[in-house]
């Protein structure tokens, strides 16, 4: 028989340790092709002054709004009904899947959210107007969104890569994965529609992190 | 010093770990969307006896075809300018990406080419007639064409899965990826374009076997 506080202490460690397997398994948000818009560029869209209308909350205070705008390539050919997140930023922002890029004639950077420089640019048309947009048009790379509890149960640290495993007849394990860590998150893989299709994913699947 | 069977006996398998590790470093092909298509649905797509144009030749004897069709889902919205390839198969077979597939509101099993049992269905439409098809839509497995001496050379045998290694920055390993070897091939991964453009590859891009 072992002492009773080596027995709790190696109970202690294994349901530590089964816990932090359990936080591997994060859910997945597919981010399909949406945009972040500045208050002028609203304003030349939806008319001066026009106020976003919320139709879902997403995390962090962001929310899908009820209005959407066209994109249209350089090939002219356009995507409809392309949603706009709110609330306002300090800069258009753009995010296609790969897939949409090539229909509108366009080779957009993988960048993470915010890092526009040298961008990809595209006309965006809303009903009271549009705007010709010289850079802002990206694929945002792949990315966790993550508790800072998470992360440290899972030894991560915010900016880190990882890689993410995902199991079934189209699995497979992405790289490049960014871990974002911030208190106003909830742990959560964003991907676009390309890798999610991809790996035969739909929002609320779980995946694992390899770290 | 070394006898010189011996160095002889180094050099040689130095070079033939060599070639078998540039062996490893395969050929992307990726398919569009696209359709093989039985003789009757021709005779009712392009009318009796119609004969397609051969476009540019692929592996083994087939081709893409001067002609297209316009597939219409069930929610009855159309992908247009959907190439045929020739000569024709005993069955139509539809090969689409998922993100083609949500497109026209379908949900096709991942198959093999071929295996069509239970497939999706959708409405063909070409410019003297339409088919309604009851199966025969599919998201085509991830395979490898293979050389019967690529295959050997590498270890593997026709029917294995293995696994294929793309860097970048949106790098990946995919898994499930089918070997098929036969000697009217050519040595090239065969994948649609949502992995390909989640991966950021292109026809030509060069891509690793991990067995």
């Amino acid at each position: 028989m072992l002492p009773q506080e080596e027995l709790l202490a190696i109970i202690t460690r294994a349901v530590l340790a089964e816990l932090k397997e359990q936080k591997r398994f994060i859910p997945v948000g597919v981010s399909a092709r949406h945009l972040h818009i500045s208050r002028a560029d609203l304003d030349v869209l939806y008319g001066p002054g026009y106020q976003l209308k919320k139709l879902r909350p997403l995390m962090a205070g962001e929310f899908a709004a009820e209005e959407t705008v066209t994109l249209v390539g350089p090939n002219m050919r356009a995507l409809e009904h392309v949603r706009i997140l709110g609330p306002e930023r300090q800069q258009t922002q753009v995010e296609l899947a790969r897939t949409d890029a090539v229909r509108l004639g366009l080779n957009p950077p993988v960048r993470q959210s915010g890092d526009l420089a040298g961008s990809a640019g595209l006309v965006i048309v809303g009903p009271k107007g549009a705007v010709v947009l010289r850079e802002g048009c990206i694929i945002a790379n792949r990315h966790i969104h993550m508790t800072p509890a998470d992360a440290r149960a899972l030894g991560l640290k915010d900016n880190v890569y990882v890689d993410v495993r995902a199991v079934g007849e189209k699995g497979a394990v992405l790289h490049q994965v960014q871990v974002r860590v911030h208190e106003k998150f909830r742990t959560e893989l964003h991907i676009d529609t390309d890798d999610a299709n991809a790996l035969g994913l739909r929002c609320g699947d779980r995946v694992m992190v390899v770290a």
